[in-house]
């Protein structure tokens, strides 16, 4: 089957270096047929390219080659990639991505249009990079109701916090060495700040709840304010930060979604979660805890998944997949500061008896080097909005999450 | 649509509770439809059950019913099951099961059985229990040349290694506990000699290289030779002793495919992977290593599985799902003791200069209480025969496989 690649950067190049290699695994799931593609779509030139002869800057070769029923969308951001998209699957043709900013912003449409015209449109490279999590949660979905989801989505952050918590590297060495190993960019903004996790917690929230989540419903924040004095504190308690998205069902007209740092307890399986690896808990009502864990991001880790979904499109070129994804509306994700209920860790100038006049009994961690003007606590479970009113008249230097997964 | 349930166990009766109680969720993965069990077969007597007007003991009520397309098997054991199971596909009804004996001994059959009328036969909860892995396997395996799989199969003696390494428990009383917590069975032979662990070794290989393999091919070794002893030399060396089953791609017509104790790095995915919990590990060429961790057993995450089952079924009640499952043959299964390289943890009596005669330069691991005439040690990658003719004069104690995983 004739296949097309729009965008040749890191992802792009690594779909068809898969396809080339695996054509014989194709074959055996598709039934017998490989994949061949047919156009590659790029405005740069690519001239020694063992591929040159495929390559186009006009996206019309693709939309008209009646020949082409699978097209793999690995351009990234919103537009041209939108509007491309949108005409593919307008024309019957299946589309399937990596984008995770086009699904989280415009997912709804472009599931709609899939819908109309009876092709596929297919995300799972988009949260998890080659992490099968798009199926298996829409299988744990089956028979459960979710609880919640809580992921770690970003390789960069992640990256970051293992070195400041393994090797007490701090913020700016482990951002530089993460750039100089090519997992931050230059501007490292969109990781660093939470926003690449804020598209797949919308992704994520839009699958296990079935209603569009948009990335400026999800309250963000990033890692930017965690130190190693936070760290060393955490660790006094067998714990570490996570940059974690976080999805809560509160009734089916309700859901909390929001990215932030989170203490995650030692025996999590989130916690043993390092490096660039990502990891998905999805928690059900019969099921339980279950949690997806692999490489995150990469150019073959994700292009594989890519690829499978190429290969799923290829196999149900009749047959639409439903993924039960609905319009949301106003107000459908709650202001979690007001609604969620979890403990905090606490850092802070004050004297002990100023904060247990605020808020009774409190843990209080200890690290080397803590001045005598310093503190830190684990509250009890409360709202952050509740938080803040406590601290009213304390002077704080951080607040981080505790989280429950 | 109607269903029916065979076996009133403890799965069985999970089964028909998460159908009763999750049938908004149900509707809206079949687009609408419910389930409604029809008949539930069991010889025993429920009278006092809420279901009590569903039960036969005829099996012929469930075959016969035209109305009933969807049948789950939880039985157990491969006879009556298998002569069951081949009726029902015969007759074009699916099957969906979590009898991991029966698909390890039958699945080829069943499949072939399934692939001849239409039907569907699937085993979701056969391994991992509710952790969503044949799914993700086939997904992985759509765009990788899968390497190995190494798993934590088998909750009663991951939760006995557990107690063992975390509260210094020796093997018989972690395993009162278990029996105890209804974890184990009054007779725990299937759990701690590896047979349970072994027959899902069968499902993941013929799934992951598409030709059936026997629980005759496959070796098997149990815990209850590991002490505490080894427990903590291994934790010396930040190490976790855990029962693996690990399959390990050769050649197209060439696996191993074993169960056995594994010495695990912290670390590792599976290192954490504590009490009744089980976690799969796939290791593809492409996306590298993915691992799915969940419940491994228990009432409700297993029925959520075969109930997910049951309504992939109902969704797909005339289009096959396609495994790619076909015949194995004589000497498919490598004997891994000839073939594998690995490092071994071996414990013996015996100085350190007759070892390092025999090895070379090893790394000796400590304990406290160690005897003046024992040692401990990691040996270089080979295969466990090499390693055998190594030991020949040396009175070992014990000896663990080192994963790589």
């Amino acid at each position: 089957m004739k296949v097309a690649v729009m965008g040749y950067g890191t992802v792009g190049s690594g779909v068809v270096e898969v396809i080339d290699s695996h054509n014989d695994v194709i074959k055996k799931r598709t039934g017998g047929e490989a994949l061949e593609v047919a156009h590659i779509l790029d405005l740069r030139d690519f001239p020694d390219d063992s591929h040159a002869a495929l390559f186009t800057k006009d996206f019309n070769d693709i939309l008209n080659d009646s020949e082409v029923k699978v097209v793999a969308e690995t351009m990234g951001g919103v537009e041209p990639a939108f509007t491309f998209t949108m005409q593919l699957l307008e024309a019957g043709k299946s589309v399937v991505t990596s984008n995770k900013e086009l699904v989280a912003q415009k997912g709804l449409k472009l599931l709609e249009a899939a819908e109309k015209s009876g092709a596929n449109y297919l995300f799972e490279a988009s949260v998890g990079g080659g992490i099968p999590i798009i199926r298996p949660m829409s299988q744990c979905l089956a028979a459960n109701n979710i609880e919640g989801v809580a992921g770690i989505l970003n390789g960069t952050t992640n990256f970051i916090l293992t070195k400041m918590i393994e090797e007490g590297m701090d913020f700016d060495d482990a951002l530089k060495l993460a750039q100089d190993n090519g997992y931050a960019e230059k501007d490292p903004t969109a990781d660093i700040e939470g926003f690449d996790a804020c598209r797949k917690v919308c992704i994520l929230a839009s699958l296990a709840f079935g209603k569009h989540v948009y990335p400026n419903q999800v309250q963000t924040e990033g890692i930017t304010n965690i130190t190693l004095e936070d760290v060393a504190y955490i660790s006094s308690v067998k714990g570490v930060i996570k940059l974690l998205g976080q999805i809560k069902y509160i009734s089916d007209d309700k859901i909390a979604a929001f990215v932030s740092p989170a203490v995650v307890q030692h025996g999590s399986q989130l916690a043993s979660v390092n490096d660039v690896f990502n990891a998905i808990l999805v928690r059900g009502d019969a099921v339980g805890d279950v949690c997806f864990y692999g490489p995150g991001a990469g150019k073959l880790p994700t292009a594989s998944a890519v690829v499978a979904d190429m290969v799923d499109a290829a196999k149900h070129i009749f047959r639409k997949k439903i993924f039960g994804w609905g319009a949301g509306f106003e107000g459908y994700v709650v202001d979690y500061k007001d609604t969620i209920e979890m403990p905090f860790y606490v850092r802070a100038k004050a004297p002990t008896n100023k904060v247990q006049s605020a808020f009774g009994e409190v843990k209080f961690l200890s690290r080397i080097g803590q001045p005598s003007n310093e503190v830190a606590f684990i509250t009890d479970k409360m709202t952050e909005n509740q938080l803040r009113d406590k601290l009213t008249n304390i002077d704080v230097i951080n607040i981080i999450k505790v989280t429950s997964y």
